[in-house]
Protein backbone atom coordinates (compact mmCIF):
# COMPACT_ATOMS: atom_id res chain seq x y z
CA UNK A 1 0.00 0.00 0.00
CA UNK A 2 1.38 3.41 -1.02
CA UNK A 3 0.72 6.14 1.61
CA UNK A 4 1.46 9.13 -0.67
CA UNK A 5 1.17 8.91 -4.43
CA UNK A 6 1.79 11.73 -6.68
CA UNK A 7 1.46 11.92 -10.57
CA UNK A 8 2.55 14.68 -12.35
CA UNK A 9 0.39 15.45 -15.13
CA UNK A 10 -3.10 14.45 -15.20
CA UNK A 11 -4.00 14.12 -18.72
CA UNK A 12 -5.44 10.63 -20.17
CA UNK A 13 -2.46 8.64 -18.96
CA UNK A 14 -2.08 10.40 -15.43
CA UNK A 15 -5.42 10.47 -15.03
CA UNK A 16 -6.15 6.92 -15.80
CA UNK A 17 -3.46 5.69 -13.28
CA UNK A 18 -5.08 8.04 -10.61
CA UNK A 19 -8.34 6.73 -11.13
CA UNK A 20 -7.07 3.17 -11.46
CA UNK A 21 -4.99 3.66 -8.46
CA UNK A 22 -8.69 5.03 -6.84
CA UNK A 23 -10.26 1.97 -8.28
CA UNK A 24 -7.90 -0.55 -6.38
CA UNK A 25 -7.20 1.20 -3.40
CA UNK A 26 -3.60 1.00 -4.19
CA UNK A 27 -2.66 4.38 -2.33
CA UNK A 28 -3.81 6.22 1.18
CA UNK A 29 -3.50 9.55 -0.91
CA UNK A 30 -3.33 10.84 -4.46
CA UNK A 31 -1.79 14.24 -5.06
CA UNK A 32 -2.24 15.53 -8.53
CA UNK A 33 0.37 18.25 -10.11
CA UNK A 34 -0.48 20.17 -13.11
CA UNK A 35 0.65 23.41 -14.91
CA UNK A 36 -3.11 24.65 -14.66
CA UNK A 37 -5.35 24.88 -11.52
CA UNK A 38 -8.54 24.86 -13.78
CA UNK A 39 -7.57 21.92 -15.31
CA UNK A 40 -6.93 19.84 -12.36
CA UNK A 41 -10.32 20.83 -10.92
CA UNK A 42 -12.16 17.86 -12.19
CA UNK A 43 -9.94 15.03 -10.96
CA UNK A 44 -10.50 16.99 -7.30
CA UNK A 45 -14.32 17.49 -8.19
CA UNK A 46 -14.95 13.71 -9.04
CA UNK A 47 -12.62 12.57 -5.86
CA UNK A 48 -10.07 11.34 -8.41
CA UNK A 49 -7.52 13.25 -6.46
CA UNK A 50 -7.53 14.06 -3.10
CA UNK A 51 -5.43 17.29 -3.54
CA UNK A 52 -4.12 18.79 -6.57
CA UNK A 53 -1.26 21.80 -6.53
CA UNK A 54 0.79 23.74 -9.57
CA UNK A 55 4.13 23.21 -6.97
CA UNK A 56 6.13 20.55 -7.72
CA UNK A 57 8.22 20.30 -4.14
CA UNK A 58 4.67 20.77 -2.52
CA UNK A 59 2.97 18.16 -4.75
CA UNK A 60 5.92 15.46 -3.90
CA UNK A 61 6.29 15.93 -0.49
CA UNK A 62 6.11 12.91 1.00
CA UNK A 63 4.98 10.75 -1.61
CA UNK A 64 6.34 7.71 -1.22
CA UNK A 65 5.48 6.66 -5.24
CA UNK A 66 5.59 9.60 -7.93
CA UNK A 67 4.68 9.16 -11.55
CA UNK A 68 5.52 10.99 -14.07
CA UNK A 69 2.91 11.75 -16.91
CA UNK A 70 4.06 14.59 -18.75
CA UNK A 71 4.77 14.76 -22.38
CA UNK A 72 8.21 12.60 -22.86
CA UNK A 73 10.55 15.73 -22.93
CA UNK A 74 8.83 18.00 -19.85
CA UNK A 75 8.57 14.45 -17.46
CA UNK A 76 13.04 14.07 -18.85
CA UNK A 77 13.29 17.71 -17.33
CA UNK A 78 10.81 17.29 -14.58
CA UNK A 79 12.84 14.16 -13.00
CA UNK A 80 15.90 16.39 -12.88
CA UNK A 81 13.97 19.03 -10.89
CA UNK A 82 12.02 16.83 -8.64
CA UNK A 83 15.20 14.43 -7.66
CA UNK A 84 16.35 16.77 -4.85
CA UNK A 85 13.15 17.04 -3.53
CA UNK A 86 11.62 13.77 -2.88
CA UNK A 87 11.74 12.08 0.40
CA UNK A 88 14.61 9.40 0.91
CA UNK A 89 13.47 6.00 -0.11
CA UNK A 90 10.87 7.24 -3.02
CA UNK A 91 10.09 5.79 -6.08
CA UNK A 92 9.69 7.57 -9.81
CA UNK A 93 8.23 5.88 -12.61
CA UNK A 94 7.02 7.47 -15.96
CA UNK A 95 4.38 6.40 -18.83
CA UNK A 96 6.67 7.72 -21.68
CA UNK A 97 6.66 5.84 -25.40
CA UNK A 98 10.39 6.63 -25.08
CA UNK A 99 12.90 5.61 -22.53
CA UNK A 100 16.49 6.32 -23.07
CA UNK A 101 16.60 9.75 -22.42
CA UNK A 102 14.87 9.26 -19.48
CA UNK A 103 16.60 6.26 -18.27
CA UNK A 104 19.96 8.18 -18.97
CA UNK A 105 18.88 11.18 -16.95
CA UNK A 106 17.68 9.13 -14.15
CA UNK A 107 20.97 7.24 -14.09
CA UNK A 108 23.29 10.69 -14.03
CA UNK A 109 20.71 11.85 -11.22
CA UNK A 110 21.51 8.36 -8.88
CA UNK A 111 25.07 9.74 -8.63
CA UNK A 112 23.85 12.34 -7.03
CA UNK A 113 21.20 10.80 -4.70
CA UNK A 114 21.13 7.28 -4.54
CA UNK A 115 18.21 6.86 -1.98
CA UNK A 116 15.56 7.50 -4.46
CA UNK A 117 14.54 5.15 -7.35
CA UNK A 118 13.90 5.31 -10.62
CA UNK A 119 12.13 2.38 -12.77
CA UNK A 120 10.94 3.64 -16.41
CA UNK A 121 7.56 2.13 -17.89
CA UNK A 122 5.72 2.44 -21.01
CA UNK A 123 2.00 1.24 -20.80
CA UNK A 124 1.22 0.87 -24.28
CA UNK A 125 -2.38 2.11 -24.36
CA UNK A 126 -4.40 4.43 -25.73
CA UNK A 127 -3.08 7.80 -27.54
CA UNK A 128 -5.92 8.86 -29.92
CA UNK A 129 -7.62 10.92 -27.23
CA UNK A 130 -6.05 13.03 -24.97
CA UNK A 131 -7.05 14.65 -21.37
CA UNK A 132 -8.06 13.97 -18.52
CA UNK A 133 -12.03 13.75 -19.52
CA UNK A 134 -10.79 10.69 -21.60
CA UNK A 135 -8.81 9.02 -18.65
CA UNK A 136 -10.10 5.47 -17.48
CA UNK A 137 -9.74 3.24 -14.34
CA UNK A 138 -9.52 0.40 -17.13
CA UNK A 139 -7.55 1.65 -19.22
CA UNK A 140 -4.40 -0.61 -18.36
CA UNK A 141 -6.70 -3.24 -18.02
CA UNK A 142 -5.17 -6.24 -20.04
CA UNK A 143 -2.49 -3.53 -21.82
CA UNK A 144 1.00 -4.96 -22.41
CA UNK A 145 3.47 -2.34 -19.88
CA UNK A 146 7.18 -2.23 -20.95
CA UNK A 147 9.86 -1.62 -17.88
CA UNK A 148 13.06 -0.42 -19.18
CA UNK A 149 15.34 -1.21 -15.90
CA UNK A 150 19.18 -0.84 -16.16
CA UNK A 151 22.14 -2.70 -14.10
CA UNK A 152 21.97 0.13 -12.03
CA UNK A 153 18.39 -0.19 -10.81
CA UNK A 154 17.25 -1.79 -7.55
CA UNK A 155 15.55 -5.18 -7.81
CA UNK A 156 13.50 -3.98 -5.20
CA UNK A 157 12.36 -0.70 -6.99
CA UNK A 158 11.46 -2.61 -9.78
CA UNK A 159 9.74 -5.13 -8.54
CA UNK A 160 7.90 -2.64 -6.29
CA UNK A 161 6.73 -0.94 -10.00
CA UNK A 162 5.58 -4.04 -11.27
CA UNK A 163 3.15 -4.35 -8.84
CA UNK A 164 2.13 -1.36 -9.44
CA UNK A 165 0.79 -2.05 -13.02
CA UNK A 166 -0.48 -5.57 -12.34
CA UNK A 167 -2.76 -4.54 -9.71
CA UNK A 168 -3.82 -1.78 -12.46
CA UNK A 169 -4.36 -5.05 -14.22
CA UNK A 170 -1.79 -4.76 -17.00
CA UNK A 171 1.10 -7.33 -18.15
CA UNK A 172 4.04 -6.05 -17.79
CA UNK A 173 7.43 -6.97 -20.02
CA UNK A 174 11.22 -5.58 -19.33
CA UNK A 175 13.07 -4.57 -22.01
CA UNK A 176 16.81 -2.74 -22.18
CA UNK A 177 15.83 0.84 -22.65
CA UNK A 178 17.08 0.85 -26.29
CA UNK A 179 15.99 -2.29 -27.30
CA UNK A 180 12.48 -0.67 -26.46
CA UNK A 181 13.05 2.00 -28.36
CA UNK A 182 13.89 0.38 -31.34
CA UNK A 183 10.80 -1.86 -30.86
CA UNK A 184 8.30 0.77 -29.86
CA UNK A 185 9.90 2.77 -33.45
CA UNK A 186 8.80 0.08 -35.07
CA UNK A 187 5.58 -1.06 -34.30
CA UNK A 188 4.37 2.10 -32.87
CA UNK A 189 6.13 5.05 -34.48
CA UNK A 190 6.33 3.85 -37.80
CA UNK A 191 2.92 2.84 -38.37
CA UNK A 192 1.64 5.94 -37.09
CA UNK A 193 3.99 7.65 -40.02
CA UNK A 194 3.02 5.16 -42.80
CA UNK A 195 -0.92 5.91 -41.43
CA UNK A 196 -0.10 9.66 -42.20
CA UNK A 197 1.72 9.63 -45.00
CA UNK A 198 -1.08 7.27 -46.51
CA UNK A 199 -3.86 9.37 -45.90
CA UNK A 200 -2.18 12.80 -46.91
CA UNK A 201 -0.98 10.88 -50.41
CA UNK A 202 -4.85 9.90 -51.04
CA UNK A 203 -6.01 13.55 -49.79
CA UNK A 204 -4.06 15.54 -51.98
CA UNK A 205 -3.13 13.20 -55.20
CA UNK A 206 -6.95 10.97 -54.95
CA UNK A 207 -9.00 13.26 -52.96
CA UNK A 208 -12.24 12.11 -54.89
CA UNK A 209 -11.41 8.37 -53.75
CA UNK A 210 -11.57 9.45 -49.78
CA UNK A 211 -15.38 10.14 -50.73
CA UNK A 212 -15.55 6.58 -51.38
CA UNK A 213 -13.07 5.19 -49.10
CA UNK A 214 -14.22 1.95 -47.71
CA UNK A 215 -14.55 0.75 -44.30
CA UNK A 216 -10.97 -0.81 -44.31
CA UNK A 217 -9.35 2.12 -45.82
CA UNK A 218 -10.64 4.52 -42.17
CA UNK A 219 -9.48 1.35 -39.95
CA UNK A 220 -6.02 0.77 -41.59
CA UNK A 221 -5.30 4.72 -41.08
CA UNK A 222 -7.10 4.88 -37.86
CA UNK A 223 -3.63 5.88 -36.23
CA UNK A 224 -3.78 9.02 -38.50
CA UNK A 225 -6.49 10.37 -36.08
CA UNK A 226 -3.78 10.44 -33.49
CA UNK A 227 -3.56 13.82 -31.15
CA UNK A 228 -1.11 15.87 -33.32
CA UNK A 229 0.56 18.07 -30.53
CA UNK A 230 0.99 14.88 -28.32
CA UNK A 231 2.61 12.89 -31.49
CA UNK A 232 5.03 16.01 -32.62
CA UNK A 233 6.80 14.81 -29.26
CA UNK A 234 6.67 11.27 -29.23
CA UNK A 235 8.04 11.11 -32.71
CA UNK A 236 11.03 13.86 -32.22
CA UNK A 237 12.11 12.16 -28.68
CA UNK A 238 12.52 9.00 -30.94
CA UNK A 239 13.68 10.76 -33.55
CA UNK A 240 16.71 7.99 -34.17
CA UNK A 241 14.74 5.19 -34.20
CA UNK A 242 12.01 6.44 -36.01
CA UNK A 243 14.02 7.05 -38.69
CA UNK A 244 15.67 4.12 -38.67
CA UNK A 245 12.47 2.19 -38.64
CA UNK A 246 11.24 4.82 -41.69
CA UNK A 247 14.67 3.51 -43.53
CA UNK A 248 13.30 -0.03 -42.80
CA UNK A 249 10.02 0.32 -44.37
CA UNK A 250 11.26 2.33 -47.36
CA UNK A 251 13.76 -0.48 -48.10
CA UNK A 252 10.79 -3.10 -47.97
CA UNK A 253 8.54 -0.82 -49.92
CA UNK A 254 10.81 -0.43 -52.72
CA UNK A 255 11.63 -4.08 -52.86
CA UNK A 256 7.40 -4.79 -53.02
CA UNK A 257 7.12 -1.92 -55.71
CA UNK A 258 9.94 -3.54 -57.79
CA UNK A 259 7.73 -7.00 -57.64
CA UNK A 260 4.67 -4.91 -59.04
CA UNK A 261 6.44 -3.12 -61.85
CA UNK A 262 8.43 -6.41 -62.79
CA UNK A 263 4.44 -7.83 -63.61
CA UNK A 264 5.56 -10.89 -62.45
CA UNK A 265 2.97 -13.09 -60.28
CA UNK A 266 4.75 -16.17 -58.92
CA UNK A 267 7.52 -13.94 -56.99
CA UNK A 268 4.83 -10.94 -56.00
CA UNK A 269 2.82 -13.98 -54.83
CA UNK A 270 5.66 -15.93 -52.84
CA UNK A 271 6.41 -12.31 -51.33
CA UNK A 272 2.89 -11.53 -49.95
CA UNK A 273 2.58 -15.23 -48.28
CA UNK A 274 5.78 -14.70 -46.79
CA UNK A 275 4.59 -11.51 -44.96
CA UNK A 276 1.16 -12.80 -44.32
CA UNK A 277 3.14 -15.87 -42.28
CA UNK A 278 5.16 -13.86 -40.70
CA UNK A 279 1.79 -11.31 -39.43
CA UNK A 280 0.20 -14.60 -38.35
CA UNK A 281 3.15 -15.57 -36.16
CA UNK A 282 1.97 -12.61 -34.28
CA UNK A 283 -0.01 -13.38 -31.43
CA UNK B 1 -37.57 -11.35 -61.39
CA UNK B 2 -34.79 -12.74 -62.38
CA UNK B 3 -35.62 -16.17 -64.73
CA UNK B 4 -31.79 -17.84 -64.70
CA UNK B 5 -28.90 -16.07 -62.58
CA UNK B 6 -25.93 -17.58 -63.29
CA UNK B 7 -22.67 -17.00 -61.49
CA UNK B 8 -19.44 -17.66 -63.05
CA UNK B 9 -17.05 -19.07 -59.95
CA UNK B 10 -18.74 -19.54 -57.13
CA UNK B 11 -16.12 -18.71 -54.15
CA UNK B 12 -16.22 -15.79 -51.97
CA UNK B 13 -18.21 -12.71 -53.96
CA UNK B 14 -19.73 -15.33 -56.21
CA UNK B 15 -21.20 -17.44 -53.46
CA UNK B 16 -21.81 -14.13 -51.75
CA UNK B 17 -24.22 -13.50 -54.52
CA UNK B 18 -25.84 -16.47 -54.82
CA UNK B 19 -26.61 -16.55 -51.03
CA UNK B 20 -28.10 -13.51 -51.30
CA UNK B 21 -29.94 -14.03 -54.88
CA UNK B 22 -31.41 -16.99 -52.86
CA UNK B 23 -32.77 -14.57 -49.82
CA UNK B 24 -33.70 -11.84 -51.40
CA UNK B 25 -35.46 -14.06 -54.14
CA UNK B 26 -33.91 -12.60 -57.08
CA UNK B 27 -34.06 -15.60 -59.64
CA UNK B 28 -36.22 -18.38 -59.87
CA UNK B 29 -33.14 -20.55 -60.97
CA UNK B 30 -29.52 -20.18 -60.01
CA UNK B 31 -26.68 -21.58 -61.67
CA UNK B 32 -23.15 -22.26 -60.80
CA UNK B 33 -20.30 -22.68 -62.81
CA UNK B 34 -16.38 -23.74 -61.83
CA UNK B 35 -13.84 -25.34 -63.11
CA UNK B 36 -13.85 -28.25 -60.01
CA UNK B 37 -16.90 -29.98 -59.49
CA UNK B 38 -16.31 -30.70 -56.10
CA UNK B 39 -15.91 -27.04 -55.21
CA UNK B 40 -19.65 -26.84 -56.50
CA UNK B 41 -20.57 -29.41 -54.66
CA UNK B 42 -21.44 -27.58 -51.35
CA UNK B 43 -23.19 -25.03 -52.74
CA UNK B 44 -25.33 -27.23 -54.60
CA UNK B 45 -25.62 -29.58 -51.45
CA UNK B 46 -27.11 -26.56 -49.37
CA UNK B 47 -29.53 -25.30 -51.99
CA UNK B 48 -27.94 -22.29 -52.65
CA UNK B 49 -27.65 -23.22 -56.19
CA UNK B 50 -30.32 -25.02 -57.97
CA UNK B 51 -27.19 -26.75 -59.88
CA UNK B 52 -24.07 -26.64 -61.44
CA UNK B 53 -21.79 -27.07 -64.35
CA UNK B 54 -18.67 -26.71 -65.51
CA UNK B 55 -19.31 -26.14 -69.06
CA UNK B 56 -19.89 -22.67 -69.75
CA UNK B 57 -21.92 -23.02 -72.87
CA UNK B 58 -24.37 -25.30 -70.60
CA UNK B 59 -24.27 -23.22 -67.71
CA UNK B 60 -25.11 -19.77 -69.51
CA UNK B 61 -27.57 -21.31 -71.73
CA UNK B 62 -31.03 -19.43 -71.21
CA UNK B 63 -29.65 -16.93 -68.57
CA UNK B 64 -30.62 -13.52 -68.26
CA UNK B 65 -28.20 -12.07 -65.60
CA UNK B 66 -24.82 -13.49 -65.79
CA UNK B 67 -22.58 -12.56 -62.80
CA UNK B 68 -18.39 -13.17 -63.19
CA UNK B 69 -16.97 -13.65 -60.23
CA UNK B 70 -13.42 -15.00 -61.03
CA UNK B 71 -10.61 -13.47 -60.82
CA UNK B 72 -9.84 -9.85 -62.57
CA UNK B 73 -8.21 -11.59 -65.84
CA UNK B 74 -9.83 -14.58 -65.92
CA UNK B 75 -13.38 -12.31 -66.20
CA UNK B 76 -11.79 -11.12 -68.70
CA UNK B 77 -11.14 -13.64 -70.63
CA UNK B 78 -14.55 -15.20 -69.94
CA UNK B 79 -16.40 -12.61 -71.36
CA UNK B 80 -14.95 -12.92 -74.64
CA UNK B 81 -15.69 -16.40 -74.41
CA UNK B 82 -19.15 -16.24 -73.34
CA UNK B 83 -20.42 -13.58 -75.38
CA UNK B 84 -21.35 -15.23 -78.41
CA UNK B 85 -23.18 -17.96 -76.65
CA UNK B 86 -25.36 -15.68 -74.90
CA UNK B 87 -29.38 -15.50 -75.53
CA UNK B 88 -30.51 -12.34 -76.79
CA UNK B 89 -31.18 -9.62 -74.17
CA UNK B 90 -28.75 -11.03 -71.64
CA UNK B 91 -27.01 -9.08 -68.92
CA UNK B 92 -23.65 -9.79 -68.09
CA UNK B 93 -21.62 -7.73 -65.10
CA UNK B 94 -18.86 -8.85 -63.08
CA UNK B 95 -17.25 -8.17 -59.27
CA UNK B 96 -13.81 -7.42 -60.09
CA UNK B 97 -11.44 -4.62 -58.40
CA UNK B 98 -10.34 -3.05 -61.37
CA UNK B 99 -12.61 -1.88 -64.35
CA UNK B 100 -10.96 -0.49 -67.16
CA UNK B 101 -9.92 -3.69 -68.58
CA UNK B 102 -12.93 -5.64 -68.46
CA UNK B 103 -14.97 -2.85 -69.86
CA UNK B 104 -12.81 -2.09 -72.24
CA UNK B 105 -13.04 -5.82 -73.68
CA UNK B 106 -16.74 -5.64 -73.33
CA UNK B 107 -16.56 -2.36 -76.02
CA UNK B 108 -15.20 -4.07 -78.21
CA UNK B 109 -17.38 -7.29 -77.67
CA UNK B 110 -20.54 -5.32 -78.37
CA UNK B 111 -19.05 -4.06 -82.31
CA UNK B 112 -19.60 -8.05 -82.75
CA UNK B 113 -23.37 -8.47 -81.20
CA UNK B 114 -25.11 -5.76 -79.28
CA UNK B 115 -28.25 -7.38 -78.03
CA UNK B 116 -26.18 -8.16 -74.79
CA UNK B 117 -25.08 -6.28 -72.29
CA UNK B 118 -22.10 -5.52 -69.70
CA UNK B 119 -21.75 -3.23 -67.19
CA UNK B 120 -19.32 -3.22 -64.68
CA UNK B 121 -19.43 -3.88 -60.85
CA UNK B 122 -17.05 -3.22 -57.97
CA UNK B 123 -18.94 -4.53 -54.71
CA UNK B 124 -16.06 -3.48 -52.14
CA UNK B 125 -16.25 -6.27 -49.87
CA UNK B 126 -15.00 -8.30 -47.95
CA UNK B 127 -11.48 -9.68 -49.39
CA UNK B 128 -9.12 -11.04 -46.45
CA UNK B 129 -10.73 -14.78 -46.60
CA UNK B 130 -11.65 -16.52 -49.67
CA UNK B 131 -14.06 -19.72 -51.18
CA UNK B 132 -17.11 -20.36 -50.63
CA UNK B 133 -17.23 -21.54 -47.38
CA UNK B 134 -16.80 -17.31 -46.41
CA UNK B 135 -19.71 -16.56 -48.54
CA UNK B 136 -22.67 -15.09 -46.89
CA UNK B 137 -26.22 -14.03 -47.61
CA UNK B 138 -25.54 -10.48 -46.11
CA UNK B 139 -21.96 -9.51 -47.31
CA UNK B 140 -22.93 -6.83 -49.36
CA UNK B 141 -25.23 -5.42 -46.92
CA UNK B 142 -24.38 -1.55 -46.62
CA UNK B 143 -21.48 -2.23 -48.52
CA UNK B 144 -20.51 0.69 -51.49
CA UNK B 145 -20.32 -1.06 -55.43
CA UNK B 146 -18.87 0.81 -57.96
CA UNK B 147 -21.21 0.91 -61.32
CA UNK B 148 -18.59 1.58 -64.44
CA UNK B 149 -21.20 2.00 -67.08
CA UNK B 150 -19.94 3.84 -70.53
CA UNK B 151 -21.17 6.31 -73.05
CA UNK B 152 -21.92 2.97 -75.00
CA UNK B 153 -23.90 1.46 -72.05
CA UNK B 154 -27.68 1.13 -72.59
CA UNK B 155 -29.04 2.88 -69.73
CA UNK B 156 -31.38 0.27 -68.88
CA UNK B 157 -28.76 -2.38 -68.51
CA UNK B 158 -27.04 -0.32 -65.55
CA UNK B 159 -30.57 0.51 -64.05
CA UNK B 160 -31.02 -3.39 -63.75
CA UNK B 161 -27.74 -3.86 -62.33
CA UNK B 162 -28.33 -1.11 -59.52
CA UNK B 163 -31.69 -2.80 -58.61
CA UNK B 164 -29.45 -6.46 -58.32
CA UNK B 165 -27.33 -4.79 -55.97
CA UNK B 166 -29.67 -2.42 -54.21
CA UNK B 167 -32.22 -5.62 -53.65
CA UNK B 168 -28.86 -7.12 -51.92
CA UNK B 169 -28.58 -4.35 -49.67
CA UNK B 170 -25.74 -2.32 -50.92
CA UNK B 171 -25.32 1.19 -51.73
CA UNK B 172 -23.81 1.80 -55.43
CA UNK B 173 -22.15 4.73 -56.98
CA UNK B 174 -21.24 5.78 -60.72
CA UNK B 175 -18.03 6.35 -61.90
CA UNK B 176 -16.16 6.09 -65.28
CA UNK B 177 -13.58 2.55 -65.43
CA UNK B 178 -10.53 5.15 -65.16
CA UNK B 179 -11.59 7.40 -62.25
CA UNK B 180 -12.58 4.31 -60.43
CA UNK B 181 -9.23 2.37 -61.07
CA UNK B 182 -7.44 5.42 -59.66
CA UNK B 183 -9.76 5.60 -56.76
CA UNK B 184 -9.24 1.97 -55.69
CA UNK B 185 -5.84 2.06 -56.23
CA UNK B 186 -5.20 5.00 -53.73
CA UNK B 187 -8.14 3.44 -51.32
CA UNK B 188 -7.51 0.08 -51.61
CA UNK B 189 -4.49 -1.22 -53.35
CA UNK B 190 -2.31 1.05 -52.08
CA UNK B 191 -3.02 0.13 -48.23
CA UNK B 192 -2.79 -2.95 -49.09
CA UNK B 193 0.76 -2.47 -50.38
CA UNK B 194 1.48 -0.52 -47.66
CA UNK B 195 0.70 -2.98 -45.00
CA UNK B 196 2.63 -5.71 -46.39
CA UNK B 197 5.79 -3.58 -46.16
CA UNK B 198 5.34 -2.69 -42.96
CA UNK B 199 4.86 -5.90 -41.31
CA UNK B 200 7.88 -6.91 -43.59
CA UNK B 201 9.54 -4.04 -42.48
CA UNK B 202 9.37 -5.30 -38.84
CA UNK B 203 9.06 -8.78 -39.14
CA UNK B 204 12.68 -8.62 -40.66
CA UNK B 205 14.58 -5.87 -39.00
CA UNK B 206 13.20 -5.68 -35.88
CA UNK B 207 11.59 -9.08 -35.62
CA UNK B 208 11.71 -9.28 -31.59
CA UNK B 209 9.45 -6.14 -31.57
CA UNK B 210 6.42 -7.94 -33.16
CA UNK B 211 5.90 -10.02 -30.05
CA UNK B 212 5.03 -7.25 -28.34
CA UNK B 213 2.92 -5.60 -31.26
CA UNK B 214 0.04 -4.04 -29.58
CA UNK B 215 -3.68 -4.35 -30.48
CA UNK B 216 -3.03 -0.97 -32.88
CA UNK B 217 0.02 -3.03 -34.86
CA UNK B 218 -2.21 -5.70 -36.04
CA UNK B 219 -5.61 -3.84 -36.48
CA UNK B 220 -3.63 -0.92 -38.83
CA UNK B 221 -1.83 -4.14 -40.97
CA UNK B 222 -4.98 -6.08 -41.05
CA UNK B 223 -4.85 -6.01 -45.11
CA UNK B 224 -1.81 -7.81 -44.89
CA UNK B 225 -3.46 -10.90 -43.90
CA UNK B 226 -5.65 -10.87 -47.25
CA UNK B 227 -4.84 -14.17 -49.29
CA UNK B 228 -1.55 -13.79 -51.50
CA UNK B 229 -3.17 -15.97 -54.76
CA UNK B 230 -6.06 -13.38 -54.95
CA UNK B 231 -3.85 -9.63 -54.01
CA UNK B 232 -1.31 -11.18 -56.60
CA UNK B 233 -3.92 -11.17 -59.72
CA UNK B 234 -5.91 -7.67 -58.28
CA UNK B 235 -2.55 -5.66 -58.06
CA UNK B 236 -1.02 -6.90 -61.06
CA UNK B 237 -4.41 -6.19 -63.33
CA UNK B 238 -4.14 -2.96 -61.58
CA UNK B 239 -0.54 -2.28 -62.22
CA UNK B 240 -0.78 1.45 -63.88
CA UNK B 241 -2.74 2.60 -61.08
CA UNK B 242 -1.26 0.98 -58.28
CA UNK B 243 2.15 2.23 -59.33
CA UNK B 244 0.91 5.73 -59.73
CA UNK B 245 -0.38 5.55 -55.92
CA UNK B 246 2.74 4.09 -54.73
CA UNK B 247 4.10 7.04 -56.28
CA UNK B 248 2.09 9.61 -54.30
CA UNK B 249 2.74 7.81 -50.99
CA UNK B 250 6.31 7.71 -51.49
CA UNK B 251 5.96 11.55 -52.18
CA UNK B 252 4.08 12.06 -48.86
CA UNK B 253 6.22 10.01 -46.99
CA UNK B 254 9.66 11.71 -48.02
CA UNK B 255 8.17 14.93 -46.90
CA UNK B 256 6.94 13.57 -43.22
CA UNK B 257 10.12 12.11 -43.07
CA UNK B 258 12.38 15.22 -44.10
CA UNK B 259 9.80 16.88 -41.19
CA UNK B 260 11.05 14.29 -38.79
CA UNK B 261 14.74 14.21 -40.05
CA UNK B 262 14.85 18.51 -39.44
CA UNK B 263 13.91 17.91 -35.73
CA UNK B 264 11.10 21.05 -36.59
CA UNK B 265 8.24 20.26 -33.84
CA UNK B 266 6.08 23.50 -34.90
CA UNK B 267 5.91 22.35 -39.02
CA UNK B 268 6.04 18.63 -38.18
CA UNK B 269 2.31 19.41 -35.83
CA UNK B 270 1.39 21.12 -38.27
CA UNK B 271 1.34 18.59 -41.09
CA UNK B 272 0.34 16.00 -38.66
CA UNK B 273 -3.02 18.20 -37.62
CA UNK B 274 -3.86 18.86 -41.49
CA UNK B 275 -3.70 15.88 -42.63
CA UNK B 276 -5.54 14.76 -39.49
CA UNK B 277 -8.09 17.00 -41.15
CA UNK B 278 -8.37 15.23 -44.17
CA UNK B 279 -9.07 11.80 -42.84
CA UNK B 280 -11.91 13.48 -40.32
CA UNK B 281 -13.49 14.66 -43.28
CA UNK B 282 -14.21 11.00 -44.80
CA UNK B 283 -17.46 10.17 -43.84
Amino acid sequence: MIRRLTIVGVGLLGGSVARAARTHRLAAEIVGIGRDRGRLAPAVADGTLDRATTDLAEGVREADVVVLAATVLASEALLGDLWPMLPAGALVTDVGSTKTGIVRRADALAATRDDVHFVGSHPMAGSEKSGYGAARADLFRDALVILTPTGATAPAATKRVTALWETMGARTVVLDPETHDRAVAAVSHLPHLVAWALVDAVSRFEPAALAGAARGFKDTTRFAASVPAVWRVIVLASRGPALASLDHFRRALDELTALVAAADGAPLEATLARIRDAREAVR
